[in-house]
């Protein structure tokens, strides 16, 4: 690291594993720039959740792009299609959920490898978790390792001999884990928003694939989950 | 191939290039569904030329998507730098021109990759070329290639044991055999549009590295341009 500070671009969604991410590549030494996206999602709470985020943990710049998901279709989460509740431990994790949006990390972190190209900066953050996950391909490892070989490949500063590298700090975490991280770090997870289907005051329904692992993941740290719950 | 007629997924610029591809698309017997991008780029008559030409040359559907890629900045394509105009041929194709759009193929083949996996499609078609091209990282073989990998990889049809194949039927091609192809086929590349810096009229400006490369082709072939030059 010269005297500047190495910049690095977060995928940003406002939801605990991000939120996380941020603060720990912030405390690598990186000047984060979030991104996040507004993707025809049926709940922009986690928009809402993702600004305040940002601001409150240093992001250098947060922007977010609007990308139409919605109009290719294929996905729970934007269309009417409704999100599946009260699955068992067992159920989350086995085949691939309709909450997936299809090829949804590949889309984001494209944009992401886009942004940081145009910073100059090799170095992305994504909140993907193998452990405790919701069955989704595009958060296995490896994809993440397919996409940063791709990406070496695809851009002019990876053909250029900088190596550009996928940071995925959760990855070999479970939610337990990645919680008691958080709250050592001093996040309020509070403002960060998980839930599939958020009522309209944007409290967390508790029930579905992504509140049933975030809760989870509080009750085997001992903890409380300060968010919201309808 | 069962009754139905197997979907692909077209990357449409409205150049000669991408052309091409979705009319080979269509030979092969492929319903071809032609994507756009209104990605922020100074000129908007690729996107008329990407109309008439999706409508000339039988997509079943075309679908224009905005991707805010201006706001991350760094092309001559998405900003006020000045395009290169009078490029010997050993110039061009020798390092990265700044007219190349950070990670650009990257975001519009996942974004076709998207609207694949939601179609139940398994064949994307791209008009990259590695023989007369420009010089851009990501219209190499072994990008596509490593693209291909990771796309099966993080969709949820590749890891359920589809191939998703991307097609770059002009990847071993000179401009010279595309424009004889074309030819052959019936195209009237009179629609197409490939100039990076087009005056307001939409007339090429004759001058810019895909002018240049254009204008090689046809000369090769023996055959007259009709698009209009300014």
């Amino acid at each position: 690291m010269g005297l500047e500070q190495k910049k690095a671009v977060v995928l940003l969604s406002g939801g605990l594993d991000s939120t996380t991410v941020l603060v720990l590549g912030r405390e690598q030494g990186f000047a984060m720039h979030a991104l996040s996206f507004d993707y025809g999602q049926n709940h922009k709470i986690e928009l809402e959740s993702a600004k305040r985020v940002a601001a409150t943990y240093g992001a250098v710049r947060h922007v977010i792009a609007k990308i139409d998901l919605r109009s290719f279709g294929g996905s729970a989460l934007t269309s009417d299609v409704a999100v599946p509740k009260h699955r068992s431990a067992e159920a989350i994790g086995e085949g691939v959920p309709v909450t997936y949006v299809p090829a949804r990390n590949t889309v984001f972190l494209s944009m992401a490898l886009a942004w940081a190209e145009s910073l100059g900066a090799a170095d992305i953050f994504i909140g993907v978790n193998a452990l405790d996950y919701s069955g989704y391909p595009d958060c296995r490892p490896e994809f993440i390792a397919a996409f940063e070989a791709m990406a070496n490949l695809g851009t002019k500063i990876g053909s250029e001999g900088q190596r550009i590298t996928i940071h995925t700090p959760l990855a070999a975490m479970t939610k337990r884990e990645i919680v008691e991280t958080g709250l050592a770090l001093g996040i309020d997870y509070g403002m960060t928003a998980s839930c599939y289907d958020p009522d309209a005051s944007g409290a967390a329904c508790g029930a579905c694939d992504a509140c049933l692992l975030r809760l989870k993941g509080f009750a085997e740290a001992g903890a409380s989950d300060p968010a919201a719950y309808a």
